[in-house]
Order: structure tokens, then sequence, then C-alpha cells
């Protein structure tokens, strides 16, 4: 094969593994927003058909042989078809290096782990999980050493999610967000500020709130021709490319903020996938670059616009049109201090801004030490209410508001939480750096985000996978990632707030 | 190969192809239900790239020999597989025969045909579509000379969208309805009776009137757990496995009725595919056997049902609940009138159940025509015209109304209009046959569709493909199609309501 075949033929199965994914994407898309109830078994028999074809596509002799002679011919690729082959050698590796025979005993493995979890968070029983779990911490140890490690097993999983991201980055990374948010939320604990919230807490119909979060979504500057919001049980983004974006929120009647700010959040995925530059659209490095980058545009949406006192004020008026009664004597100040209300608690979901890294430092130490062998199934419920009690002053009544909580081990997912906790530092660090540069204060108060989208297309957006996380941190803001900005941040935030 | 692996791998290749279609059709779902407008381009990606797995996945050498041992070795396999086997041969060499350069070739000329076709039709001018569909009779003329004909070659179109029936069939069959519905056009023309309709034309609102179109096909017995209704420009049906089949309706404000016989219409074709055997289900076989059965099953709820004189006994209680000041003076009587009123139109979309049929088979004569190579294109025009005056008495005013009023030929769907005559011949075969062990009318007047739908199932519904259109209708009635019943119902119909 000459190099000009073996790229034609790479450019051909990525437009294969394009189109299976779009499928795929829809098939959960219309899952999640409205397909009939006994819709299940057929939808599994197709995605189980389709996702197999997927991995056909790329895990196959011709095109481990084409990657090797492009690998051979660096030198004389263009950037984007570098970019390209290492994308797909990086996922040829994580499965082609894993016998076939143990990927479908995971596969069973891991269905039955999921149906395990949801029974046992019913009956907030962790004993029906464990021997579940013991399972999918095994198959994910040999998949480690399968595909090799460097300094640390979990390592290997880290870098699924962050390109590059190591326990010693997290450890120090983490640490110094302990040694200050932890004296931060003591602090905060003493204060004398209380803060009334019960007005958010009225009856807000879903209909009133459906105007406001799609007028809210498309001054945030999602483009409404490229994508659309629909309702879900629970709030994601999905992208088929960058002119099909979308993403859904779920209304609370008895609460305004968690869809508003869901939409603030989920929009910021979107408008992230909606500005990845044009020519990379329909290809594998036309989505964002990691889960830690992706976060920090979320992040920075729902938190550092949208929790923000200048953004408040913008915001204030438009929901108090929407809602003249409830808002009749309630201030911009209530509104700002009712969304940045900071308060201890035993729910990851339920987290504020401030507390939520504490949550993401519990659940890194665990997985930490199960891959370390330090520790083992059986005694997680006492290790996780330990650390609890330890960050948080709280302790679990139970199983279900403990250490089952989450869904992500069920489904495997070991070095995903950390991305969520990058993501707020990511997002403090962009912010701090532009700042240099736009009237941000002003521009919030306006409403106005197109300098600030401009920003980050030019910084983030349009580079879609074409730049690791660590390049796109680094040439955006002149230096690796940075704790410091976040913890800055929130020093500043909540020293005003609660007036220490 | 053994005729073990044979098979299995037949089967294989069969849940494949379940769900690609699966994706596609969701994919086309989606277009038409909601997608964004920016979507498009992606869209034709995933849908060519997802269409060209589906070609390779049945049109391969592998799967040519396995036809061929199953084929040489019929005695060994059960009636299911051998079906399949037949199903998969038929849809082989459809495809297989015709040189995959000329199919290439096709596919442009087709897409420039739809194009060009949208443009004269917004300029009411054929020229602008003349040579493109030209070229489209040619291709279609060429693919049938590659795939071979009995008798007339236009019998290889015909036997596309219903198996086994031929020129020689709809030649007699047109001829008796013609002898009937002619005379009985002329008549209603002569006759004093006046039909009111000005109240089905009062301003309807959309939701009110979805309110009631989802409360009417529940009461069809359209299974609300394995499918559901939305909303798109034109309605149709589309079934991803008999679990999931989903209808469209499309509201007019200053109409109440169109939606409401379509919710009824695309509600008979979904009955069908919800009731199709469920050992066929998520197999090539597991859908309705061919487009006339489908269209019998939509005109059956649509016409035989929903536009009779004891359903709409049924029915008005319910639509004046809906809308009392509307219906303040109408009485269920003007609202069977008014939803038979019978008038000469030169649209075909617009005609009514008893000239419905005169539309088809001006369009039936002219394509054997074309077929026969006794005209020409460029004589198409006038050909219509005279056929319109012949038939109804009316000429298009401009090619908007007249020739190029439909989308079919466009798409080289030639042979694909009689199947909508037909429809209306089955269901009143079937509902002649079903009346000597149903009580019918009472069944109607009360709304209770079960033991209809009962009859229809264990007659039609549950056989899918296994069985032929002449097969089913053989089976179920004791004779083969027969036009008589289908006019003895319009005789019998239109002479009550037009006192003639």
């Amino acid at each position: 094969m000459d190099i000009k075949t073996a790229i034609s033929k790479l450019n051909e199965a990525d437009d294969k593994l394009h189109a299976i994914e779009h499928a795929l994407a829809l098939i959960q898309w219309d899952a999640a927003t409205g397909a009939p109830k006994n819709s299940v078994e057929g939808r599994a028999k197709t995605l189980s058909i389709l996702t197999g074809e997927y991995y056909k596509t790329l895990v196959n002799d011709e095109l481990n042989e084409l990657l090797s002679l492009l690998e051979d011919n660096k030198n004389e690729l263009e950037y984007v078809t570098l970019r390209k082959a290492e994308e797909f050698r990086n996922e040829y590796d994580k499965i082609a290096k894993i016998p076939v025979e143990i990927v479908t005993e995971y596969t069973e493995v891991q269905a039955k782990a999921s149906a395990a979890w949801e029974d046992a968070k019913i009956k907030s029983d962790f004993s029906i999980f464990a021997p579940h779990l013991e399972k999918v911490i095994e198959f994910s140890k040999k998949f480690i050493e399968y595909r090799g490690y460097t300094k640390h097993p979990y390592n290997t999983l880290l870098d699924d999610y962050e390109k590059g991201l190591t326990t010693d980055d997290l450890d120090e990374f983490f640490s110094e967000l302990k040694n200050s948010i932890v004296p931060l939320v003591a602090r905060i604990k003493e204060s004398k500020v209380t803060i009334n919230d019960d007005f958010i807490k009225k009856t807000y119909p879903t209909k009133e709130q459906e105007a406001l979060n799609k007028k809210l979504l498309k001054s945030l500057g999602f483009n409404m021709d490229s994508g659309m919001m629909a309702e879900s049980q629970h709030p994601f983004t999905t992208n088929f490319n960058r002119n099909d974006v979308r993403i859904t929120t779920h209304y609370f009647e008895n609460n305004l903020l968690p869809a508003l700010f869901s939409t603030l959040h989920e929009g910021g995925h979107a408008i992230y996938e909606q500005n990845i530059g044009e020519e990379l659209n329909f290809t594998s490095l036309g989505t964002g670059t990691s889960m830690g980058i992706h976060e920090s545009q979320s992040r920075f949406f729902e938190n550092i616009v949208g929790r923000s006192h200048s953004y408040i004020e913008y915001l204030y008026p438009i929901i108090k049109e929407a809602f003249p009664e409830h808002f009749k004597d309630v201030t911009s100040e209530d509104l700002y201090e009712a969304a940045n209300k900071s308060e201890l608690s035993l729910v990851r979901t339920d987290a504020d801004e401030l507390t939520y890294s504490l949550h993401i430092m519990i659940r890194y130490e665990i997985e930490k030490l199960l891959f370390e062998n330090k520790i083992l199934v059986s005694d997680l419920p006492e290790i996780w209410n330990k650390k609890y009690e330890e960050y948080m002053g709280l302790t679990p009544q139970n199983d279900a508001e403990g250490i089952l909580q989450d869904v992500h081990w069920s489904e495997g997912l070991f070095g995903y939480f950390p991305s969520y906790a990058l993501g707020n530092a990511y997002a403090s660090q962009f912010a701090n750096k532009m700042k240099e540069t736009i009237d941000f204060e002003k521009d919030l108060k306006q409403g106005n985000l197109e300098n600030i989208r401009e920003w980050l297309k030019e910084n983030v957006h349009k580079y879609g996978k074409l730049l690791t996380p660590s390049e796109i941190i680094e040439k955006a803001t002149g230096e690796p990632l940075n704790a410091k900005y976040f913890i800055d941040y929130l020093e500043d935030k909540y020293s005003k707030i609660y007036d220490l």
C-alpha cells in the first residue's frame, strides 16, 4: 500500500465510524427524549449490532497495517492526518490489545453489574452490588495489564478521559484544592450570613420554565439552526456533528434553578461542539478534545458566567419578567445569593460550586487505592463514610446516599471523576486569561457573551481534537494547569458572599 | 458450507440489515419531526454511508452462494427460512443484476431529477423537468432489461410493490372500476343533493386537535407503549419493529378533517405493523407484505371504518365534546355527509374516496404507455390533460396542478401508484368477508374495534411477509382480488348520500 492509498483508506474508515457514531447517538437521544416504552429490546439489538460494526471497522489487520505505514512516514503527513492516525492508533490499541473473548466476557459482567447496582441502590444495600463491583474492577485491572501503564496503573485509566494526565498531577492538584477548600468551607460554616432561597422553591410551571430556558440558551449564543433542546430525565448533550448539537434539560416544578443552570451547563458543552473548526467537521477530530476540557466549557457557562454577580444582574429582569409574581419582593442580590448558597452535602449531584470538588477528591482517593490494591471492595462503605466525615463532617445514613450514589463504577468508568474537578480549574484559568483582553464584567452585565465566545472559540473550540488538553491550556494561558486560579476564584467569591 | 452454517449466516445478514434499516428509518423520522435546519448535510452523509453498508451486506458473493445452497435444499428448510431466503434472493437479484456503475450513474440522475422537479413545480413549467424525467425513464427501462420481465416490461416494476401483480390483472381491475365509477360520478354530478361542510372549515386550534387525534388513535387500538405520534409536514408511518411503530399527522387550523382522517389512515398502517407475528419480529419478514396490502389497512381504518355512517355516530359526540362551539348546530348526519362529500378534482391528494381511483387509473394508463414505448415524455402534458378531461371533465390550468403534481416519477417510482387503488379494493373485500362473522355496524356504532382488529390480525397482520399479497387475499376471503366488493360498496354508499 502506498501512503496516498493509506490516507484515503484511513479517511474512509473515519467516515464510516462517524456515520455509525451518528446513528448510535441518535438512537440514544431518541431513547432519552421520547421513544415508546416497548422500544427497549429493538434498540438494544440495533445498538449491539452497530457497535459490533464499529469495532470491526476499527480493529482489523488492514487498519493496523495502514496505521503502521503512516507512523513510519510521519514526516510526509499533514498535521490533520497525523493527528487522525494518532487518534486511531490510540483507540485501536485500547481495544486490540485485549483478547476478544475477554471483552465479550466483560460485556456480560458489566451488564449484570449495572442491573445489580440499580437493584442495590433501590434497596440501599451495598452487599447486592459488591460481588459485581469486584468483578468489574478485576476486569479493569486485567485491561490495564494488557494495555500496559507508565508509573501507576491508574494512569492508563486517567489517560482515557484526559490524555497525558497522571496520578502525580492529580495528587498535587487535589492537595492544593484540599488545603484551600477545606478551611474555606469551615469558615463558611461559622459565618453569620444566612441565605434565604425560599423564593426559588415555589411552584414554577414547566411551560413557563421552558420558554425562559429557550430564551436563555439563545442568548448564550447557542445556534438554534444547528441544534435543539428537549427534555429528558437527566440533562445531557449529544453531538452528531457541529451542525447538529442537541441538549436536554429537566424541569422541576418546585425549583426554578436546576433547569436554568443545567441549560447553561449543557449550553456550554454545546457551544464548544458548534464551534469546532469547520474543516474538522464529520471527522474523528471534529469533537471536544477531552472530558476535562469539555467540562471546563460547561462549568464556565454554568458557574463563571451563570453564577456570577454581573451576569445575574443581566438575568434578573429577564427572570422577573417570566415570573413577576414569584419575584415581586426579590432583588437581583437575593437571586445571586440563592444561586450561590454553599452547603455541605452527602450527594455529589446536589453539591454547589465550592463543595463539589470535595466529592470528586473522595472518589479519586478511593479509586487510586483500589488500583493500588490497597483496599478491598468490602472495605468501601467504611472508607467512603470515613472520608465524608473527614471532609464534610457528614456521615451517610445508608448505602444509597453513600457508596451507591453514583452510576459510574457499575459501568466500569474508573478515572472519569477527576475530569469534573479539572473542568472547574481549567475554566478559572481560561477566565483569568481572557480578562486580560476582555472587559469581562461589563460584558456579563450586558449579557453580551460575544467577546467571550470568540475568545473560547479561538483558544479552545476551533481546535477540536487537533490539540491535546495540555496543549490547549498551555497555548491559551501560557502555562500548564494551575489550581491557583480556581482557588483564588473560590476564595474571592465566597469570602464576599459569606462576609468572611 | 453446510446448510446449518448457511442458515446461521443468512440470519446474521438479516440481523445486520434490520439494524441498519432501524438506524436509517430513525434518521428519517428525526428529520421529519424535529431535526434542526442545518442537520441536512450530516444526515445525507450518514444515510449514504449506511445505505452503502446495507448494499454491501446484501450483495456479495458469499450471500449469493449461501442463497444458492439453500435454494438447492429447499425441502430441508423450515417455512420461515425458506421465505426469508426468497426475500433475500428477490432483493439480491433486483440489485446484483444491474452493473454497479449503472446504479451509481442513476443515483446522480435521480438526485438531479428530484431537484429539477421541485424547481419545475414551483415555476409550473414541465419543460424544466422533462429532460430529467426522460433520463429517469431511460434508466428504469435499462433496469428492466437487466432484470428481465414476463409478458410486459411494466410487470417487473409492478412486482416490486405487489408481488405477482401484472398488467393483465390491472387492465381488468381498472376497466371494471372505470365502468362503474365514471357513470356513478356522472350521476352524482346531476344530483340535487348539496352538502354543506362549512363547519369543518372554521378555526380549529392545533392543540385541541392534537388532544382529539391522540384520543382517536388510542381508541383505534394503536398501542401507545409500542409507538408514538408526532407532527410533520406530510403524514407518514415508520416502523423499526413491532414494538416501535410511529406515525405523524399534520394539523390544519382551518380544517378539522385532514388531520383526523390522516390519523385514521396512518393508524391503520401502524396497527398492521404492531400486530405482525411476534416470531417474525426483528427479521426481514416482520413487516407488511406489500404496498397494496398495507394501503388496504390504512384505507380500511380511514374509509371503511372512519367514513362510515356507524362509526361517525360514535365519533360525533367525542368531536362535539372537543369543539362544543363549532358543533353547536351540527348533527351527526351533517358530519357524515361532510366527511363523504364527493367532488371531481384535479389533484390526487385532494380527492375523495370515490374519485381517487380515477386519478390512479390515469397514472396507470400513462405509465403503461411509457413502458410500451408508445408515448414520449414530450407528449405527457397533453395526454395527461386529455385524460383528466375524459374522466373528470376538468382540465388543469397549468403544469403544477397537472402533470407535475406528484413527486413519484422524479424519484423513479413507476409501478407504485396502482397499489393505492388496490388498497381500496382489498379493504372492501376484507370488510365484506368479516361481516359474515362480525356484527360490523353494531361494533362501529359502539366504537368497539376489537373484533375487527382481531379478524385483521388473524387474517392479515400476523403473517407479515410470510404470505404474498395474493396468498393473503385468497386465504382470508376465499377468492382472488375482486373489484366487485369495492364497486358495490361505492355504489351503495354514494347512492344513499346523493339520493341517486
